[in-house]
């Protein structure tokens, strides 16, 4: 009997032969110095809070313009607030937005740390705080931590780290710079799970004028954000550090971060979990052109929509640097959902296809099972019911063949099975489901769900 | 690096030694053919559907009894619903929720079928219709099929099945019966990925008078059911029929079902995955005392309550067998979230650490990373917002050894991880999430997330 083969199978099949997972390597590669926004040090060094040495678990970033850079920011929205996050907020709100520095460990998430956890984050604020020329100035730092939850930090062994990025300290080892060595040793200080170091930089003009853009990511599970500005309740561990040497006032800043997020990194998963620490931080120093006015959203809209729609499309490509590095990933897929009446009522149906263990793992065993994207399409309540007779799902191929329609307002195709698997068996793959309701659309990005994700979550502590 | 650690392990290890999957088939028990409520009998035979020879695919339950048993249903509440779940809810009505019998395959859900599979449902009822005796009735069965989505079914092979148990049809080789091997025939029909068949019964009494509840449900993935009463928008594979030779109103016995799956199908998860098809049907054909009253919530409240009780704790039996089945599990998992101002906030909890990907991967891999339940418990909006200086979590070992408390007001206790581990290595163990905000709580049922979960539906049609 089936069951019984079923059963057999399940209780003594003990190995598992897994399609090698894709090196995901080629993603980091060198950037020039020239292409890194002005006005930044940075570093990234062995604290000790991993215990392998040598492994950059402690990143330091300084901006040098003489004034301070705007700051924005987007958190978790989990009730667990790591203390970092709460931390970071308060910073915001003490600064009005006018922050100087960034410092961020891997290896230790510092989140449900009670007391000792908020301690810890403020003596990492205050140290690097101290590290700041020509005049320090207090909560002018912006904290982040990444790793395990509920252990406390090795406190003394990160600020001894900080103070040796001091030209005070005596016998300092600072290795703080700006070349494209340094920005990649802060990214590698964010890294955990991650398989590379996610940095981009990209440049830019209004009116004529440049400007660069600079960032890194980190995250390759407990992904699936859902981040808001500090106002907003707090949820999601991602992690988030985009520089600019544009001048932008501090509103016009979170306005336009809050806007990237919900396209870009709130609309990325890995696992469907929620992080306590998922943080995205955005620093504009202005050092493209001292004294120049700032960027506004009310004195100068269409300088500010260039700046948006820039920061925008920058956040999509580091988002998607996380989902590419999705723990155990093999494919990357993007899942888009049209004709929807509402935003919101897409990307609800995008994030839940995208969170199916049934589509992933079938995505993993390229089968294109795509009934599954059916159940988890109508599996979610909306504000406009679905209409199943004007629903429609077809795989997209990224190499620009003929797209396969699975089903068509409703009634299912006679699908070439090998077709099918032609396309799902390639590494990047596009699911397209059309509701047939309305205009608004909106793009998820996810990965699929193997052996090795299993394994790897399985003994991340040990 | 770690990180290079890890992009090595993840390129190249291929192979992974998992866990033994305990066998569940002592689950499965012979159980005195007097425990079965009377008026019944039943069958499963191999009509097809599945490829392999003698594998009951096809299940058909008759109630013998004079009068057309009362019966009631939940159904999924997914958007695409099965073409058995829109059929079986027009036959509910049309007969106005006096039926006599069942139909249920395994091996294709005649799911996403577009019109053809209405028609193929309801010639699945109209052919167990005529195999009713005396007089047959039109629209006096119920349908249900579970299996893969999007294929039509080979409905010949199931007409042919059905009629072969007519004692009408020349040479029919009826095996209807009424003994535990019949009942067990049946249940075996239902199977799909189950390892043993699912099959129970309990005898219960009111005012000194005694009745019979027997039921056999199926499913082992795509489970995380959602349903409601047909007046409901559908939602959920999960199958199940309990039937009883009580006599009950057709109202009432809605009434106490919508009240019974609630707190116990719609309180289990294995993958998180909504089905298309998750069905539960009740039959109460009287049989246990012709002509005898019957049990109504308005005329006979005491006597409801006792019913409803009983059926609830059936209920929850059942679907504890789903769980405990599910695919690649090898652990069972109770969740109790309690202290929760409302019903539906503790619900929502316990739902979504039941389906945390990241806590099913750990429980797999037996590491007490508690945090990751945190996070999940955070992660999600509630009617009443967390105080996470009240949240305690605590793992409770089901052998009556000493709870160890993780996390008691938001404060992290120092875990002694070696207990952590026991606890966490047996097969049964409960997570208790104390909110400290009320008095109401909710139980969830799940499983562990392992190897052979991601093998099983990494390859489900192959």
């Amino acid at each position: 009997m089936a069951s019984l083969k079923t059963s057999i199978l399940r209780r003594f099949q003990s190995t598992f032969t897994s399609k090698p997972i894709p090196s995901k390597t080629h993603f980091h590669a060198p950037i020039p110095d020239s292409a890194f926004p002005k006005g930044y040090v940075l570093t990234g060094i062995h604290a000790g809070v991993k215990k392998k040495a040598g492994v950059p678990d402690l990143g330091i970033i300084l901006s040098t313009s003489p004034r301070p850079a705007s700051a924005a920011a987007c958190f978790t929205r989990n009730a667990f607030k790591a203390a970092p996050v709460v931390v970071s907020q308060q910073v915001l709100e003490k600064s009005q937005g006018r922050v100087r520095a960034v410092v961020v460990n891997s290896g230790c998430a510092n989140a449900v740390t009670g007391k000792q956890g908020m301690e810890d984050a403020w003596a990492m604020v205050s140290a690097t705080d101290a590290l700041l020329e020509p005049v320090p100035q207090k909560n002018e730092t912006m904290v982040m931590s990444t790793g395990v939850i509920g252990q406390n930090l090795p406190i003394q062994k990160i600020l001894t780290g900080i103070a040796s990025q001091s030209p005070k300290t005596p016998g300092n080892t600072s290795t703080l710079g700006s070349s494209f060595e340094a920005w990649e040793l802060a990214a590698r200080a964010f890294m955990t799970t991650d398989t590379f170091p996610k940095l981009r930089a990209r440049t830019f003009s209004i009116n004529g004028k440049e400007y660069r853009l600079a960032g890194m990511d980190k995250g390759a599970g407990m992904i699936h954000p859902n981040m808001g500005p500090p106002s907003g309740q707090l949820h999601a561990t991602l992690l988030g550090c985009i520089l600019t040497d544009a001048a932008v006032s501090p509103r016009s800043l979170q306005s336009a971060l809050t806007y990237a997020v919900d396209r870009s990194f709130n609309s990325i998963s890995v696992d469907g979990d929620m992080s306590t620490n998922d943080t995205i931080l955005v620093l504009a120093n202005g050092a493209a052109a001292e004294g120049a006015q700032e960027i506004d959203e009310k004195t100068d809209p269409a300088s500010f929509d260039v700046f948006k729609q820039e920061l925008t499309n920058f956040a999509i490509d580091l988002a998607k640097l996380v989902v590419r590095d999705g723990e155990g990933a093999t494919k990357f897929v993007t899942v888009s959902v049209n004709g929807a009446t509402s935003y919101e009522d897409a990307h609800k149906i995008a994030s839940r296809i995208s969170t199916s263990a049934l589509v992933k793992t079938a995505l993993y065993g390229e089968d294109a099972n795509w009934g599954r994207i059916l159940a988890a399409t109508g599996s979610i309540p909306l504000a406009t019911p679905l209409d199943p007779s004007r629903v429609s799902v077809s795989f997209i191929p990224t190499d620009g063949t003929v797209p396969l329609r699975l089903l068509v307002n409703g009634e299912p195709e006679k699908v070439n099975e090998a077709r099918a698997t032609e396309i799902i068996s390639s590494e990047d793959l596009e699911i397209q489901v059309e509701l047939g309701l309305g205009n608004e659309s909106a793009k998820y990005w996810t990965c699929d769900f193997s052996y090795e994700y299993v394994r790897i979550n399985g003994d991340y502590r040990t």
